[in-house]
């Protein structure tokens, strides 16, 4: 098995604009959150990318994907329909092959030279299946995430079998379905944002989409179903999440890039200067120096 | 002499994605810098806001507008004419009032309780001519500015009567033009990004731009002319700019703006909670927790 395909889904609502955020990445260049999204895909082996977008947004994305060598396609999901309902839009693009899929509210950075994605994408193709990240996340973060419950895979510290999945779970639930023998009481094994999935997920979609109705499909439902029909695994990845789209997200994930990357010291020095100017003026008179 | 229109650039080529980013007022609040801007311009008290932009930006930046009572004109830059040249499209905008005028790839944060703004409004308003705003700066930092060169203005500390006005001089060109006495040693008055300019300016500007020709038309030009013509001052305000548009600019604006806003420490619990997991993952080893 060879992931050769990613797609991005952006197209949601609320989270248009945020592919277009300028953040400057470890190598110390200056790029769109949808730049290090792509690059993060490719560092994967990816070579070809799809990008779910907005109606009207292909061209404001264009002019910010900067320099890649990867071909682009650009679907526009024409009914706001969900999150299950944008992926599938890519099922074109995707044909009868695995794919790694990334969300486009989240930054990735990897604790080790290896990078999230590709972590992922190598353990897809070693075991041949779908294999969904996971972070282990502790209880009163499930109102944000899609969750999964399952049993540790013998002999790999980092792999689960999953049996269960289920959308923003209550604790209620949580406990009754999602507990992971071996993971720290109170945390559960929520969804990173970034999985690689088979053909039978877009099938499981696109069956669910086809009805002439308006709901909004939901990927968790259709990777339950998947859980019941093919081997499904999650990893966890040795990395941090960082969402670009809560409060205070995009000063996160700068403020996590720098201190991984080339400007560690330059931007901690910055910052601490900043901050002891700051605290000059609360001090002293509100003058300027 | 009341100031009722604000004029914001924001048609140069490197700087028209700025205006569209993210980021969390010292309220608390997420918003575009663009809206942050035109609230800077609000809160001087200014009842219209033009913008200048580049072909095509019109829609993006009237999306991300968010929320202002302000009437909000655009005016499009049709040639890559410079700074001057931008500023002059709004000619009919400002007809013949004194105007304020903002560029838009900074953002500003007062150290007091008046904005940067209303200060600078205020004062022009009360000495009924032209002012820019100014900031004591560091030698070295000569080639990202305006400069100017005067005198103070006898019992007033932060007001000069401008004689001389340099873009970009060299040290040996701001020694022999533009020192200042009263500032400190290897100090001059640079350009805050911020003026009350009068109609004296726009037709300064509008002569040089009446040519054929296509040179860019710089507005310290304008400025220097001015200086030569009229009463124009220069007021040190009592606040900080933040250049969004260099390395790391939206960073230190973002944190700048959290250091003096509601979420002050919220924020900084939040980046030595970052700072310290990310030391524990350079410490220990780099499997995730």
């Amino acid at each position: 098995m060879k992931i050769r395909k990613a797609v991005i889904t952006a197209a949601g609502p609320s989270q248009r604009t945020l592919p277009l955020q300028t953040l400057v990445d470890r190598d110390g260049t200056e790029k769109s959150a949808l730049t290090i999204i792509v690059e993060e895909a490719q560092s994967a082996g990816v070579e070809e990318v799809c990008i779910v977008v907005h109606a009207g947004d292909e061209e404001a994305y264009a002019a910010r994907m900067g320099v890649t060598e990867l071909p682009v396609t650009y679907v526009v999901q024409e009914k706001p329909r969900g999150y299950g309902h944008a992926l599938v839009c890519a099922e074109d693009f995707v044909g009868d092959e695995p794919f790694l899929h990334l969300v486009s509210d989240h930054l990735y950075v990897g604790h080790g030279i290896t990078s999230c994605a590709e972590e992922l994408v190598k353990r897809a193709q070693a075991e041949e299946c779908a294999v969904s990240a996971v972070h282990a996340t502790r209880e009163h973060m499930l109102p944000y995430y899609g969750a999964v419950g399952g049993q540790r895979v013998a002999g790999q510290r980092h792999l689960y079998t999953i049996q269960t999945v289920r959308e923003k779970p209550t604790p209620t639930d949580a406990e009754q379905d999602l507990i992971v023998p071996g993971l720290r009481a109170g945390h559960y094994l929520c969804f990173y944002g970034m999985h690689v999935l088979t053909p039978a997920v877009m099938e499981l979609l696109a069956a669910e989409a086809s009805g002439e109705g308006s709901e909004a499909i939901d990927l968790s439902n259709a990777l339950a179903r998947l859980a019941g029909k093919e081997r499904y695994l999650a990893l966890e990845v040795a990395g941090s999440r960082y969402n670009i789209g809560i409060k205070y997200g995009l000063l996160h994930a700068q403020f996590a890039l720098a201190l991984s990357g080339v400007d560690r010291e330059a931007v901690l020095t910055q910052l601490l200067e900043l901050l002891a100017q700051r605290q000059r003026l609360v001090d002293d008179d509100p003058s300027p120096d």
